[in-house]
């Protein structure tokens, strides 16, 4: 069994100004402890919580995310995953939605539960009430024996370690890991998947990519002294990049107090674009290839009403240049694959933005680390 | 065979300052032509475009919401609603999101188009893709012949007539009142339904309730007033109030360029309240009988923040009062019709609040009327 300690030494900064900025570098770290003895050399994966048979597995007609926040984001990004890569429909839900909305869900239902600090009152609550309809329940969490872990069939745990920041880094990112790493666990289960060795072996390089991609700092710290300035700052991209986005967005509003949004780029011309004035800061996601010139045509549009727009895409695709005013390159990885590079400078953007704004970075106003309340 | 002329003298502006203004006032007459003949005195509604069978009626498992902008969140009330009342799962989905993911869908799913003009680039993708993949097609539509309506197996005709405004008021509305009368019918010719001749007997009330919620003008005028002083303002609802509030904050930023927001209340505390200060207005859909006690829990957190309360509520629930800076109430309708109620103060406030910023209401900066490229 691998086993990771939580050491109590690392709730100390360690050198770094804030916990946050600890946290987003630990990340290298926390994916490669969260993927552990899990992914074998074959692309087979070992969950050691995980007790699903093959007719248990076989038995799943739709995947129900239940989360807030956060970890509501995760599960976005799960869904367009699990959805191309399974072909099982996955409804993602806010947690406090699902469990007042009488949802139609059954024994043919997997709740997929996703909480870092497993006691998220809302969340808890949206698990009961799957279960109660026969659903069965599998949690991604990171406190071991936490409520959630307890009551759910099935946990997948991130090892990320404590998370001290309020707004969480490594915990989301190890949860998107879990979810990839339970993808290749029910495609075996359920007959094995051509893709399953090749996603096995992109996975084990997220660690060295999420590494690299944290060399940007500087960059991004200049960037962010730009984006720190105003006020509303606009969020787009399609596909899996919208996922990303909204947690980007929500990453910026939590720490530095900048009204920030998050849209998928096809709906900015239903409305929103009627926001963009010179100047403004638009953020353009552009990692997924089969939609980079679907985006590239949403960013003309906002570059047309004068919005200042920077955009993240892969290495090498410099033709992007000239359509924006900055470019943060990424490392080359599989459009499958790109949220969990991605969200990395979105999360040094906040921190930096909120740095330079003079907020209190670790613990911002009005918001706690885990909501035990409704 | 119930008919409606579109009146080419309707296109003048009949004494109202804008279009928008009088499509707003010619709602109660717009649902009324909507409901027109389909409405029989029992609770039966004929629909003369959409023409299942109880055999093809009963091989629906899942409805699919494809639509754009103010018609997706058209989409959104008729998910809470018909999963309630049919209790068949409704996904819905951004048309521009659904088109490019390779949505699980099949000839055992319903895919229901929304879409004002017809010719939404993205939402005629959704439905070409979802046809292709064996779904049928419902549009919901207010101009005849429009590709949408060529290319569905059924159509509801919105009765709305000539919406002239960019922003989408009385077609959203007649959209919404589309989906009831779709809800009935197929509870009907999948065996009939308890609550059915129940809820015909209300619909037939709803052009009169919007006429007496139109009466507040007064009051919503000088609450926008108030509201347009600020950049960012918030929204926030529960249930089918969290849907009402994204088209009422997606009406204030098209028109009057507020930068307005609107949020599921329980997602509150999990980042956006960090944006609440002092004096920030918080609009609460307080209209759900039974999530009453919840919506006020988290005006109370705003509130603690320092924020500016209206709450809309129903007729007689005075006790909020105590809770908010301001009350707007509607006629006493069940919660699961307010809605269409609840929707049109919204729609006056973000007029009144475009006209006191002097915004070009009917031809806002950057948006087109229907949006026919991607």
């Amino acid at each position: 069994v691998y086993h990771v300690d939580w050491d109590f030494q690392a709730a100390e900064k360690g050198g770094y100004a804030h916990f946050m900025l600890k946290e987003i570098h630990e990340q290298p770290r926390a994916l490669r402890d969260t993927l552990g003895g899990r992914l074998q050399p074959d692309g087979r994966v070992k969950l050691e919580g995980v007790n699903m048979t093959p007719e248990t597995a076989a038995y799943i007609e739709k995947i129900a995310v239940i989360a807030c926040g956060t970890a509501h984001y995760a599960g976005m990004v799960g869904k367009y995953l699990m959805e191309k890569l399974l072909r099982l429909p996955v409804e993602d839900d806010i947690a406090s939605e699902f469990r007042y909305r009488d949802p139609i869900i059954n024994e043919k239902t997997l709740g997929l539960v996703i909480s870092q600090s497993g006691e998220t009152a809302d969340t808890l609550a949206g698990l009961r009430a799957a279960k109660k309809a026969g659903a069965q329940i599998l949690a991604i969490t990171n406190v071991v024996g936490s409520s959630v872990a307890r009551e759910a069939d099935h946990v997948i745990y991130t090892w990320a370690g404590p998370e001290i920041a309020v707004a969480s880094t490594k915990a989301y990112l190890t949860q998107v890991l879990a979810e990839y790493l339970f993808t290749l666990y029910l495609a075996e289960i359920r007959g094995g998947a051509p893709w399953a060795a090749d996603l096995g072996r992109q996975l084990r390089l997220v660690p060295d990519n999420v590494a690299e991609v944290l060399k940007a700092e500087g960059q991004i710290r200049e960037l962010a002294s730009r984006v720190a300035k105003h006020e509303h700052v606009f969020f787009i991209g399609r596909g899996m990049d919208y996922a990303v986005s909204l947690e980007g967005a929500l990453k910026l509003k939590e720490i530095s107090y900048i009204h920030a949004e998050a849209y998928a780029a096809g709906e900015l011309k239903h409305g929103t674009i009627a926001l963009i004035e010179k100047g403004t800061p638009v953020i353009a996601l552009a990692t997924q290839v089969e939609l980079l010139e679907k985006i590239i045509s949403n960013i003309k549009e906002v570059k047309a009403r004068g919005a200042w727009v920077l955009a993240l895409t892969q290495e090498g695709n410099t033709a992007i240049e000239k359509e924006v005013d900055q470019v943060l390159y990424l490392p080359v990885v599989p459009s499958l694959l790109a949220p969990m590079v991605t969200v990395v400078p979105l999360q040094l953007l906040a921190y930096y933005a909120a740095v330079a704004r003079g907020c209190d970075v670790d613990k911002p106003r009005n918001l706690a680390k885990s909501v035990t309340v409704e």
